[in-house]
């Protein structure tokens, strides 16, 4: 039976291929992931297996596409190079999410041992795919991500002790308007005894995960000198990357061709 | 602390918003089955618990997004006047194949009660998002993939009886290179007795889902006549979708505005 | 010597084939139109030469382009099923401008025979290339723009006629702000003896171009009876597009496939 | 008279803002140049008229877009900065092909006094509008459109040479089928004591136009000193720009941002 008649269809079908020589970003992203940690109760305003169940994830994404470069949270570098899928952004798009909610349902039971995933997560791609001309834009991309994270977090941080200790959440949001970075530090040093700057990295500056260059000594060679090689490992860091520290001392990750 | 200085990144975002009045079908597809299916050691050429769960994540597709009109497979057709995520091709992708691959992941077990998963399943969208700009091409549409589903099907069939027969999968091959239709149904008959056309019409038609309006009788009246009402309900057949038939019955499915 | 080195930069060309089955428009505007027309004196509201010019342009699109099957002012409409440079939204736009500006250059002097053109007219597309699904919507998009050219040309009669009497361009911006469509008719009447209904249709309805069948008849036959032929033939009129009459005397004009 | 009824057809159209932070390359070209040449009886293998015409209408370009930076030929570069017509593709592409397409048709009886243009130039955009990430991909494209210049240029030469000389079109086809740079260059030698390297550079090299700072002498201040200021010009070069040279002479060309 020819098949022909109905294949115009397949004219549809639209070229979505990226431009060559450019970062690939995937952010996938929880659309509604504020009912979702409700009812799951995280806890507030971080909760550790959570943060450490979606670190895993990112982990398990570098191992499996050796293209992806770097990760800030949900936020995926893929090489500039990348010729993954013939950098359709589709395909990219599809299979980085695909892969990361499976693994997500899937370890689920390892970080959350007595609790049961209710219902599925909620994961799209919030701003999905972009494509950045320069690893200049993409480091000011990852700038403006940790910012962020710094600024959602110290708010939080706030907002959920004034909670716990009485304040209705209305109250909470009330008294926090307006307030400058440095009064939110002073709030919680003055009504919590909380260094804001000892609080975990984790929840300060959120995760990285790239490949680190580990040296390490193989064996002595017969002079008795160490043999030494160098050992590709993913690696979970919370480290500051708006400045240029740590992009110095890993210049491999963005390197432009 | 300002965002300012890197907000420009989001300027990168691409407006990937599909055209109005045009019917959006995300075809959601396995880019190694035969690998996984391999892995967990499906049954050949069909797997009944494979394709039930499969089915089940379809259901729960058709009844968690309600622009979702009808499903063939992995293919979903949303209505042509969605305007869910202002039609932005991304959104409706990552969320469609997140949400699917949740439920996959999840209702494993029931289905496979004894055997692990053992991988994510690899779902990207094969040829992720089209649009059409008629009800007609749409059923032209589905129609390439019933032809599909039943030439591959009648293949798959010979092949793997000739395989349990004994043959190698390279004799298999060979023997059915450049048979017609009628030559695999004279095979399957003559050989082993199988009669194609009584095999589950599951294997040989695919799997429809849609909302089925179904009257039912509520009550009497006081005069003792029936009060009828319609329910909605999504169901799953195996029908025949290249004729009229179907769609003569079910006019509200590809209603065109 | 080989070219090889540099080629990879044809990468970053992009597919921008328009989707099948889809009506596409192409509409050409004058960005600084206003300045154009008083750089060169046209009169106003409308100036009969170049009006003409216009409409001779776009029989020449027609007659150059036979997949353009209809032009209303400076909009064009391929049919649905054209093939033009592969539906290549680029070149569809690029050459058409061109080939349209061209015309209207060389043509210049025989509407304008003592006026030199001093500058090049300043085309562009303001919303240069659209994709309908459907006639339909070709039509409600025909409509529209006719709309537009009413109220636009209703507004600009009252507004040259109140400058013409002695007003200075604010009094009579003033004097017409909020009045309705019949209060500029009573305006017209009342203050200048004017009916607009009998202004010339091309000034209210604008310029249709289209390809009209005309029977003919060529010669009589042996018998004496007149043998007919249909003539094809580039016609401009100033109809109402907005009501069927129209459109069911052309039928093929947006016939879908 | 409301238009809100069919103001839906506004939804169709696309955003097709160019990414930020790219060269943008438009690249206009004759489709059926070769036609046109012949209609107007063109020299062979260079007309220097035709060449001369469309060097004004570049640097018309040039002066009246002030953000292109850079024309080679008929391929204009506009700066990676440029926020003309908000970056819009469409826009971008038909006003340049416009205002191109305007001007030559008006100045063509400048260079061709006594030939009357007899159709509308064939210009549309070969490949239009490519958005190139760095300086030095841009230089890669004009290297690889000189390159292009360089061998075309070279055949054309040898074979008008051929032709003109006695042979058919078909037999100066075969005589240089297969031939290298060198063999052509002896060919040149040989047969016409022509030497290659002497012929015009703006036939071998192609034409280069830019915006040149002159630093020139306006006056003398009260101590005898010259006071200079820098002076921008537009101007047309025939310059290798396959090499470093013109590029380090001119760095603010295709500086990135």
């Amino acid at each position: 039976m020819a098949n022909s008649k109905y294949e115009y269809v397949k004219k549809f079908e639209v070229d979505d291929k990226l431009p060559p020589h450019n970062w690939i970003v995937l952010r996938i992203d929880g659309c509604h992931f504020h009912r979702f940690s409700a009812d799951h109760m995280f806890e507030k305003p971080n909760d550790e297996n959570a943060l450490n169940l979606m670190n895993i994830c990112a982990v398990t994404m570098l191992e499996h596409f050796p293209d992806i470069v770097f990760a800030y949270g949900v936020t995926f570098i893929l090489k500039e190079t990348t010729e993954f899928y013939q950098r359709r952004a589709s395909k990219i798009l599809s299979l980085g999410v695909s892969y990361f909610t499976s693994v997500y349902v899937m370890k689920w039971k390892d970080f959350f041992p007595h609790k049961e995933l209710r219902e599925p997560p909620p994961f799209d791609g919030l701003k999905v795919i972009c494509c950045y001309p320069r690893a200049k834009i993409v480091r000011d991309y990852l700038a403006w991500r940790q910012v962020d994270c710094h600024i959602n977090n110290q708010y939080n941080t706030c907002f959920w002790m004034l909670v716990k200790s009485g304040k209705t959440e209305r109250e909470a949001q009330e008294s926090l308007k307006g307030t400058l970075a440095k009064d939110k530090n002073e709030l919680l040093f003055q009504q919590f005894s909380v260094n804001y700057d000892k609080l975990p990295a984790m929840f300060r500056k959120g995760s990285c995960v790239y490949v680190d260059k580990v040296e390490e000594t193989v064996k002595l060679d017969d002079s008795g000198n160490p043999v030494k090689r160098v050992r590709k490992k993913v690696t979970v860091g919370h480290f500051d990357i708006i400045g240029p520290k740590f992009w110095n001392e890993h210049p491999y990750i963005l390197e432009e061709e």
